[in-house]
């Protein structure tokens, strides 16, 4: 394990994390938020201190032969440090007095999750309330540089190419989109800044004032879901409800598609099989539900907005909320939860499963079930017309088991609370998919300060886990990554 | 598909069917139950009928050439013909006036789900009562008996090869097994049995009426749960309690296990790592319930009691209860749900996802993260020493997938009916797994004869799924199945 290097890069990020603050500070300033700006001024320079020194020390460590083992570390190590930083602010100015209950707020931030400690999210300063929305929208872009990361760490058998930017990989030559990476970061990057400010536009067209539409274009865009409001999206107008659902949907599909889009391969895109799926299973899951709620509500109108916003939020993992849907009939609340597996599609800033691994999932049960009625039959599993290497189905499937051990053991551990299983399994789906709010007592008029330390540090687990799809947080635990590399 | 093959086996079945109604004929003539005469006598006429017919016109049919296809959809077929025929006792005697209630009660006798919609059991004639039971024990037999010709069936890459009696195979050459079946099915009955009557004859030890000890010995050993009482076993004394516990967990042990104690290799028998791993998960959960609930209960024998009583009606799938353990704390319910998804051992009569299967999910994952550090190195994942054919991890991961979608579909589909999650969950977790009662409405106390019919097919088709290790079930509904062969 090469620890130097992996402090080097840990203090570099912490010093881009300084700069990060800048904003939240200048606004507190400009506020005159006393207590915010003395947070952040103190969590700043102590940043600058450790970030300084620790890359200092460690300057001259070159970079090269960097292994999978070290990648997946340092991924996991530069996510926990970001929010136990990030948590500094709040923590500092006494906005927020217990520190773990930070963590989770800023945990829930960087992996754009969504849930909350915060009873009273009015009563925050602006400097602080905007940073919260802020580490949603860093989180979101963190992830789109994590996915190329790791295409670049990983070989053709790492599982994480399924992530991939098909955009950038036409055949099955995964290696050949390495040496553009710096491009199609910079594609993406205009990609994510060019949609969070036609949100934002659409968003003030709408009357909403400045600052409201500046957290909630930040926040959508990440797919977070952090209101200003205690009521989260509630008194906003129908307008401005309905403008954050499409931007919630637009912010799931994978970014590759827009990249084929701006290539005008508009025949690519649109046949990309986990888009036409996603999109399926948005109409589906409304139709659905509005039937089901429709005596809840007066107006076709309402019902299909709600409705339409509620998938998007549990689909798009945002976590926002115009209505309590914990109030509604067991059928969508089931459905909800769900969905909340599901989540958005790879290579976007959403969370949960992924819906390609749904895809790969059912296409490989489909060819197992075929192969028990005709075992000499052998066929390769495809993808949009492309055959899928077996190592990744390996790799789905390993995702699929380790996904249901997290749940199991983090669902027993806050059960020691004792709040009802709907809660404590809502609880657990809501931050392991990085969705927000869950149901029962983590519902969206809830919030998750109830819990034990201890639930919340499992709960930071579970976001950590569930951003960084597992592997990262799985292998610091791991005894076989500590041992000495042979 | 060689329908007249098939339809000449689930008439030899049906007519054995028959013989089998025969003592619960006999204790209803004993007892003077006219109407559950009537049942019976009518319901056996019109199945002597069927089979009779269904066989002779089938008789000169060749049995050779009998493929994958067409056993697993045999197989599939024959226990929806069971419970259907099955049902119409209770049906006809107007013991269960609603005929899909019949069916329901009748599927979960033969799947040895113990699941009931049953208001009064002690309301219900004893000739009937007996039946009830009975179903159970032949289905557990049953079992035994499918999976042996499973064996037979498949090749060594059909994934049934998991239950493999694991005594009759010391290698990896599983044909080996074959030519010695019909010794094996004789060993395994004798087991069957014995182990039956030493259950029932430690119940009249213990001064439990002869019925009740019959019929509680019946739905033990195939790990059913039917009682004979409205409060199931809680009014009977703390030793026939504990009797109870004992053998549940005794029909949970892979038969092959009894197997190789009889043939003195015990110390094969006690390195079987499905073996140790069973037991170990008992004790601690016992541990971690009692340590739990120890609130509730005055002595420490109580509480002891009704935890061990408890983990082993739920591991073994059995179904009955000496408490309400829906009033349970959260983390002993919490526990209770995902214990419900293991279930007990392969090559036993209990339900569940069967504990070899997470050895070898969890086996498969440790390998894939490790593969993940160290892509160079490749490793085959062993069990007892031996290694395991790639063909079997790749079945058990689609078994997965396979559990975990219909786990899903059917909780939506009961959501229907408006219950709470707690509920609808459980309730499908206890009729998939074959466990009996689940949680909340559906809990020890409470009956499933609430949902609607819609529901209760759903749960029957879940019953069949789950005890005929999904496939049968499922196959059923494949279009690929019903296709004219190549």
């Amino acid at each position: 394990m090469k620890f130097r290097l992996i402090i080097k890069i840990i203090s570099l990020i912490v010093l881009i994390e300084t700069l990060l603050m800048v904003p939240g500070l200048l606004i507190s300033l400009f506020m005159h938020e006393a207590l915010a700006v003395h947070g952040f001024i103190r969590t700043m320079a102590g940043m600058a201190v450790f970030g300084g020194v620790g890359f200092l020390l460690n300057r001259n460590v070159r970079t090269a032969r960097f292994y999978a083992r070290e990648g997946l570390v340092t991924t996991g190590l530069t996510w926990l440090v970001l929010s136990m930083f990030g948590a500094l602010p709040f923590y500092i100015s006494g906005a927020i007095p217990h520190y773990v209950d930070a963590v989770f707020e800023t945990a829930s931030g960087f992996t754009t999750t969504g849930s909350s400690i915060l009873t009273n999210v009015e009563a925050m300063p602006h400097g602080l309330l905007f940073w919260r929305s802020f580490t949603h929208w860093t989180g979101g872009m963190g992830v789109l540089v994590f996915l190329m990361a790791i295409v670049s760490l990983g070989g053709k058998n790492q599982g994480f190419t399924l992530h991939i930017l098909r955009a950038e990989s036409p055949g099955p030559a995964v290696g050949k989109m390495v040496p553009r990476m710096k491009d199609t970061a910079k594609i993406l990057y205009l990609i994510y800044i060019g949609l969070t400010i036609a949100n934002f536009l659409f968003l003030v067209i709408g009357k909403m004032p400045v600052f409201d539409a500046a957290c909630t274009a930040l926040g959508t865009a990440g797919t977070g879901g952090f209101g200003v409001k205690n009521d989260s999206m509630a008194s906003y107008s129908p307008y401005l409800q309905n403008v954050t659902t499409v931007f919630m949907l637009l912010f799931s599909v994978n970014f590759s598609v827009y990249y084929l889009i701006l290539m005008k391969k508009f025949k690519d895109a649109f046949l990309d099989e986990e888009f036409r799926w996603f999109w399926f299973l948005v109409f589906v899951s409304i139709t659905l539900i509005a039937w089901n709620v429709r005596p809840l509500y007066g107006t076709l109108e309402e019902t299909v907005r709600h409705s339409a916003f509620t998938v998007g939020t549990v689909m798009s993992t945002s976590g926002f909320a115009t209505t309590d849907f914990d109030l509604w009939p067991s059928f969508s609340k089931a459905l909800l939860l769900f969905l909340m597996v599901g989540g958005a599609c790879a290579g976007s800033t959403g969370g949960g499963m992924k819906q390609v691994r749904f895809l790969l999932l059912f296409k490989s049960l489909r060819r197992n079930i075929h192969k028990s009625l005709h075992p000499s039959e052998v066929n390769s599993i495809q993808v949009n017309n492309r055959p899928i290497d077996e190592g990744i189905i390996e790799n789905t499937t390993a995702y699929l088991i380790a996904y249901v051990i997290i749940i199991v053991v983090s669902v027993l551990i806050i059960s020691l609370d004792g709040f009802s299983f709907e809660t404590n399994f809502s609880a657990i789906l809501a931050t392991f998919n990085n969705i927000g709010p869950g149901l029962a007592a983590v519902g969206p008029t809830c919030n998750f300060s109830a819990y034990s330390d201890v639930s919340k540090i499992v709960m930071i687990f579970c976001m950590l886990a569930g951003r960084l799809e597992i592997y990262p947080i799985l292998v610091l635990f791991s005894p076989s990554t500590w041992k000495k590399a042979r």
